[in-house]
Order: structure tokens, then C-alpha cells, then sequence
């Protein structure tokens, strides 16, 4: 598909005060330090400020405190949040430029009769739809996804392909799974008995919002007895793990590598790191930020920022701290010694 | 399919002391807080005892501990082990609830005809069978599952929708997989020379055991000379990474996130909390319980409970600690130099 | 296939000085202390040195300075570097004893007219095959592998059953992905705008160089604007997690579940040990090794080993130290208080 637009269509389409040529053709969206001029590219994060200067970039689109720098190089779309102004023009770009899957359900796919499939909808090559499955309007299934039993999707939500959605299992509208993830498998849930586990079936479901976005590789647990529940507008990244029963607010992101045990209330518009761990059955108030590699092992009542991460040396200077610290208790004591000998 | 039962029927079939009226209808087994008086709860975890009292549970399942505060409130169970009670529960419940696989070789299914399938497997829709492969009475291998050459799968042992076994990878009875898993990939070998990786072919195989649970996503990889050995019994939670020639004993459990280096050797009643990371080669008894995101860099040779892990703090405070932890060495030296003096 | 050879044949074929009969039979490659008179075992480790003197190996390849030892006790191979020769065995045995994959495309295999396919690539059963895309020389695309739109794989490349790869993913040739990994997922990017996140739709592409190996449910997420690239050589374990728009150097090795955030950029030849988590923007030089489970929170300038894990320990010496841990920044200020008193 042709890709090329002008600067003068971007800003008619997406606003911001265009200052350069608008008949200026643009056919790549991409980073200040490898732009050509026919790409127009963002600066958004300050780390990036240096490569303004010697840009190659077609257009820049900058916040005003930046106006002077980037026109001293060439053209610039001078916008308040030149990030949320670069998403629109992804999505923009993303839907001129790929093609729309085919509606209708790909001849090799299984459906079963007892499921219902919208007319619009997108069923992919060797999908599998179970009975009582409900896929709502401008749904896609890609290629290889299961819909197990009584599953629903609402209306424009999108798996891609070779995605799992085991039975019971509920989506909301305009989700988006990506490849690999597995919703609704068994909770990790057994009891101990004579040195044996057996095992709990995992009576309840995964229940998901509007608006969500889960990453490749991810997995989130049906409910032991109850549901695992999604908020609407939470974003998860790839490989991350979420146990039964856990409950996640509205609009709470989610970076990669996260496992979160069973039974975790997690609230809304909290920002997760990635490689956090949180202990199952902890709640988490809402605007809470764990900064990355944290292990939450306790309840955390209050928004703000926490951590908890060793920090790494060059390994002979972690090696004389680390040893120090498997004796921290007792160098506390030879402090409490010190004191008292000196008082 | 019709779920409700009476507490009478519950009784006569798992025993228990019911008190109450047996002809009460259930139709749910759920969690106490949001248990309506058709619902059957129970309470085992001592957190959740403050929920019991206000519980509109139809019934809860408790230890005669708890018997008094249980009939205040209206009909029980009581039995020496809940949580048990409750997991065989589930699974009579599961087992007149779910439809069960339909048993033969759906007919999108490629099976090698030199592979042997019993009459009474369920081959799932677009499922890979190769040559020599051996499924046994009532396996079930659920849509779009692979399995390769020359694997075993023990009688009824069940595969999730979308589970890898590569070739040889032998499974024993009564095993569930779930989606995503790797089974018998290739570990990950490779000789340094002259600045470049050559690859150690994984010559050998992922021996499974009876009874075992593998998660979604997980991966147990080929031995690379000898085979990788899982236990009777073991338990494997979700995006659980098992490197090759790892030996774990029987009756194991695994929580999500762990990830276990080559040629470790886990003994059995183990319990590894989630995301930790057991070093290649280390040696660990039997009976070690390893609390979550410790990361297990020798041997441990004795039972008992290991940790290790940063707590976690406001960022504040981290950072202060964290600034103080990297001249912990230096800390030392200053109170060895006070104590000098002090003598 | 037969698989036994004499150790004749294995001199004349890898090299090495042969001391023993040349025509003593080997049926299968093993480790040293499980071995049989007709297994052929190697030592390179020296933890496994002790297993030398009682392994029934009919011939054990050392290097020189363990010529002796291995002689004692029966034939043996010497070579310079034990675990090379091991490697080309491994990849010798395998070639011999394992099934080539057929040429042609299975009949099952939805691939799109507008796709390139070489005539002796093998695609497997339920393979789906995008337009635009190319399938070099020797290609082997595993059963219920996709290829979306565009992708392209060199010659001799080999995806495992079940590998995803989205639109415009290329890989260089002999290259090796594992069972379940995606490549050229989105990566994570939303822009924050009144409480809520706008998807920026990840408009890079995954460029893979040649002779990668990419290890079981590993992701790859394509870049935000520009490419997230991987240099030749590169080899990758199980569960890995890579952000958008990084950027590896030739022959770096990277461990198992490791994650790294985006736009970080990984030198050459470094090894990153299992666990380890990158933060997002961070550089790190050529030849870093980052031992396991080490968080990099800032750049790495210079090649070196690095690391930063807490010491594990028995759980109650762990709660002493981690206790006193806590309040590390105040047992700093009473040394200094006490050095202040004591001068």
C-alpha cells in the first residue's frame, strides 16, 4: 500500500501547528538518529535531545519548549504531548498501510455449529471455535487460535495468531492478545495430603475488560473459585504470568517478565516494572508505581513509588559487599558494642 | 450441563459431618465473600477467617476448630482437612460439569499411520502425530498439539490445546500439560570457539513421570547427553523454564516464573516459591522449601527453609540503603578500624 | 536409523588422537557417570572430574593434562578442547541418527500464491504462509508454524513445530528458533493521555542476522520506529524476553529468562547469565559478562564481569540480615557518629 503522505495531511488529520513546507512528502515513520527526509520522527524523551540537532528527519514533532531547536534544522509539527501525538500518528499510519484481515471464516477453520460467529468477523486459517462461543462484531481470530467452550469476545477485539483462549473465558471490546498468550488455563492450585498433591479443579474463570492489551507469551490463570478479573484499558506486556483469582484495576500497565500470585489485588493506574514479583494474596492500592525487578511480599496501602532491588557492581565489589552482607546482623552488633563501650 | 446437587448428595459422596439440612440445593462452589446461599465455600486459610462470619455461603467446609463460628451463621461441613475436602470437591465437581473430550481422531488430525493411538484417545482437531509415537488408553491431546517422533504419552495423561512435545519425549499416566508448554526442546549447549558459538546437538530426552503437572508456557528442555528427569507427582506452574539434564524428585512443586539451570538436581517434597533461580550443577535435598525470588547459587545439602531476597521499601528509603549497601565493604572496614582503637 | 559407529570411524571423521581399539563399537554419546562399554562420554567440566576414574565409557575424549587419567581406566580420545570435539560429535551423531524433514509443502499447509517458496524448503503440516513472504533454499518451517506477510527466511534456516513469526520478520540464514517463540510481536509503547493508554502501534520490524538461535517461548517484539536487531551469532535461550528496538552484537549469548526493556543496546560477544533483567536505554559494551540474576540498571562501559544479586541463606539468618538491611542508611550514621566521638 502507498505509504507516502505530506506534512500538510498529517496536520489537517492530526493538528498541531505545522512549521515547514506542506507539501513535503513523508513515506517512514522512525527514529530521530537514522531519519531520512522523507521520515518524520518525534522527540519526546529528553535522553533523545542530542540526536535533535543533527537529525536528518523530514519533520520533527517537538513540544514548544523545543520550537527553536527543531526548526533550526528544518520542519517541525510543534504539538503539547508530542508522545500522544506520535501514538495517533502510528495508529493512523498502522491503519493505512496494513491490510485489513478478510471478514468471514477461513475455509479450514473448525467452528462448531452451537458457536455464534458476527458476519464481519475474521476466523483465521486452522482456528478452532468451541460450542457456545460468542465472537462479536469486527472480532479477528488469527491463524491457530483456540476458542474453547462459552468463550466471548466482544466486538472489535483482535487475537493474533496462535492464541489460546481456554474454555469460559471472557473478553471485552477492542482487546488485543498477542501471539502465544494462554487465558484461562488451571490455577496453580493443590492440596497436600500423605506427601502427595491433589489436585483443585479450577472452577472459575477469566473475566477481561474493554480496552486491554495483553503481550506475547502471557498467561493468566482461571480462577480457583471466583474469577480472575481484568479491569478495563490494562496493558500487559510479554511474559508475564498472573495467578487465580487475581484482581487488576482499570488502566494499571504492566511491563514484561511480571509474575503476580494467586489471589493479588492489584489497583487501578498502578505502573508495574519489569521482573516485579508480587506475593499472592497482597493488595495494592491504586497509583501505586514498583519500579523494576521489585519483590512485593507485603500490602502496599498508599500510592508513590516503591523499590527494592540489589544493586550490581563490578562482581569483585559485589563479591566483598555480598559477604558482608550475609554478616550484616553482626556488624550491627559490634556497632551496638562500640556504643556502648564509648557512652 | 445440570451442576446443582444437594449437601446430602456432597456428604454421602466425600463424607464430612454435615450439619444442616441435606436436602439444600448447591449449585456453586465458590469463594466466601462472594458466596450466595446456593453456593458451597469453605475456609482453610486463616486469612480469610474474618470473612466467615458474614458469608452468605449455602455451606462452608471447616476444621472442628471452626465449628461454632461456622453454625452461627448457618449450615456446614466439618471435616478434619478442608482445603482437602474442598479439592476433592472440585473435582467431582469439575467431572460432572465439563463435557468430556470426545473420544477417536478428529479428522483434521495427521497421524503417521506408524504411530499407535489407543481406540479410546482423543486426538484433537489439527493435531500432528508422527511415526512412532505411543498414546495410550483415554490420553486426550487437545487442538493443534504436536507430537513428535517416537514420544510416549501414558495412559490417561492429557494434553492442553497447544502443547509441543519434540520427538522422543516420553510422558507417564494421568499427566496434564497445559497450553503453550515445550516439552523436549533443545537445551541450550554451545562450545566457545574462536569467538563464535558451536552448537551441542541435544542428543537426549525429557523423561516424565505419572501424575505430573506442567503450566501454561512452561519449558523442560532435552538432556544434552542423558536424559532430563521429572519426578512422580511433580507439580510445574506457568512460565516455569527447566534447563537440560535437570533431575527433580518426586512429589516437587514448582511455583510460576522459577527458572532451574542445567544439570541441577532438585530432591522430592520440595517447594520452590515463585521466581527463583536455582544455578546449573547445584545439588538440593530433599524437602527444601526455597521462598519466593531467591536465586540459589550453591548447594543446598540439609532440609529446611532458604531465602534471599531485597526487601522492598518506599524508593526513598531504598535508595538511601541501597547507596549504603554498595560501600558495605568500606562500612565494615570502619568499624573494624573503631574497633582497633577502641582496644 | 543405525547409530553405532566404531571409534575408528569417529577419529578418522572429527580428529584427535585415538588411544585405544579402533574397532570397538559406540552406540550412543552420554554423560560420564550413567556410561556403557559401547558409549562414548567426554570431560571438560572439571566439577566432573571425579567421575573419570569409575565411568564404564568405552572411550572418554580429554584434553592432554587428563590423558593419563582417562588411560587408566580405558580408551580415550585427546584433544585440545574436549568440549568442541563434543560439539562436532553431538552435530555428527544427530545428522547421522535423526530423520530429515521431507521437501515440499505438506497438503495441509495454507501458503499464499504471492509467497516465495524454495523447492527444497520443507513446510510442515498446517503451516500458514503469508504473501509477500520468502522461504529460502533448505528452509524448514515447521508443522503449525506461521510466516506472516512479508517475513523473510536465508537459506538453511529451521523454525521448530509452532513458530510465530509477524509481518516483515526477517531471519539470515542457518538460523534455529525453537518451539513457541514469537517474533515481531508490538512492542510495549502506549502514550499516557488523561488517565488512560494510547497504543502506539509498533511500525519496526525484527531483523535477525545469520546463524541465530532463539530458544523456546522467547519473544522478539518488533520496534517501535526503526527495527529491533540481532546480530549474527546470537544465541538465545528459553523464556527470553526482548523489547522493542534493541539492538545485540554478533555472538553475545544470552541465558534463560532473561529480560530485556527496550531500546537497550547489548554489545558483542557478551554472555548474560540466566535471570538477568536489562532496563530499557542502557548500553553495555562489548564483552560484558553479567552473572545471573544481576538487575543492570545503568549503562556498561567497559568489558568486565558485573554482578548484583542478594546472598540466599537459611531463612532466619536471611530475616536478621534482611532486617538490619532495612535500616542500613541509619547503621552507616551511628558509625560515622561513633568515628566522630572517638577522633
Amino acid at each position: 500500500m502507498l505509504a507516502s503522505v505530506t506534512l500538510g495531511e498529517i496536520a489537517a488529520r492530526l493538528g498541531g501547528e505545522l512549521i515547514g513546507e506542506v507539501s513535503t512528502r513523508i513515506d517512514a515513520v522512525g527514529p530521530l538518529d537514522s531519519a531520512t527526509p522523507s521520515t518524520i520522527a518525534f522527540l519526546a524523551n529528553p535522553l533523545y535531545e542530542k540526536q535533535l540537532a543533527g537529525s536528518h528527519a523530514g519533520c520533527v514533532i517537538v513540544a514548544p519548549a523545543f520550537r527553536d531547536a527543531a526548526l533550526a534544522r528544518g520542519a517541525a509539527i510543534v504539538t503539547p504531548d508530542p508522545y500522544l501525538y506520535f501514538a495517533r500518528l502510528t495508529q493512523w499510519w498502522a491503519a493505512r498501510t496494513r491490510p485489513a484481515p478478510a471478514p468471514g471464516v477461513h475455509a479450514s477453520a473448525v467452528v462448531d455449529p452451537a458457536a455464534r460467529v458476527a458476519a464481519d468477523a475474521s476466523i483465521g486459517a486452522f482456528v478452532v471455535v468451541e460450542a457456545g462461543a460468542s465472537i462479536g462484531a469486527g472480532v479477528v481470530v488469527g491463524a491457530h487460535g483456540f476458542v474453547g467452550r462459552d468463550c466471548s469476545l466482544g466486538a472489535g477485539t483482535r487475537l493474533a495468531p496462535r492464541v489460546t483462549l481456554m474454555f469460559e473465558t471472557t473478553l471485552g471490546e477492542r482487546c488485543f492478545v498477542q501471539s502465544g498468550a494462554v487465558l484461562g488455563g488451571d490455577g496453580f492450585g493443590f492440596a497436600p495430603t500423605a506427601g502427595r498433591w491433589e489436585k483443585i479443579e479450577q472452577l472459575g474463570r477469566v473475566r477481561i475488560g474493554d480496552d486491554v492489551e495483553i503481550g506475547a507469551n502471557s498467561c493468566i490463570d482461571r480462577g480457583a473459585a471466583g474469577d480472575t478479573l481484568i479491569g478495563d484499558g490494562v496493558k500487559i506486556d510479554n511474559l508475564v504470568q498472573i495467578g487465580h483469582n487475581v484482581r487488576i484495576g482499570a488502566h494499571t500497565a504492566i511491563a514484561g517478565c511480571v509474575g503476580i500470585a494467586g489471589s493479588a489485588t492489584i489497583g487501578a493506574h498502578c505502573m508495574i516494572g519489569g521482573g516485579v514479583g508480587i506475593n499472592g494474596h497482597v493488595s495494592i492500592a491504586d497509583r501505586v508505581v514498583i519500579t523494576g525487578a521489585t519483590q512485593v511480599t507485603r500490602s502496599i496501602a498508599k500510592a508513590g513509588v516503591y523499590s527494592g532491588l540489589f544493586p550490581f557492581d563490578d562482581n569483585a565489589s559485589w563479591e566483598k559487599n555480598a559477604a558482608t552482607l550475609r554478616n550484616l546482623h553482626a556488624l550491627r552488633e559490634r556497632v551496638r558494642a562500640l556504643e556502648k563501650k564509648q557512652s
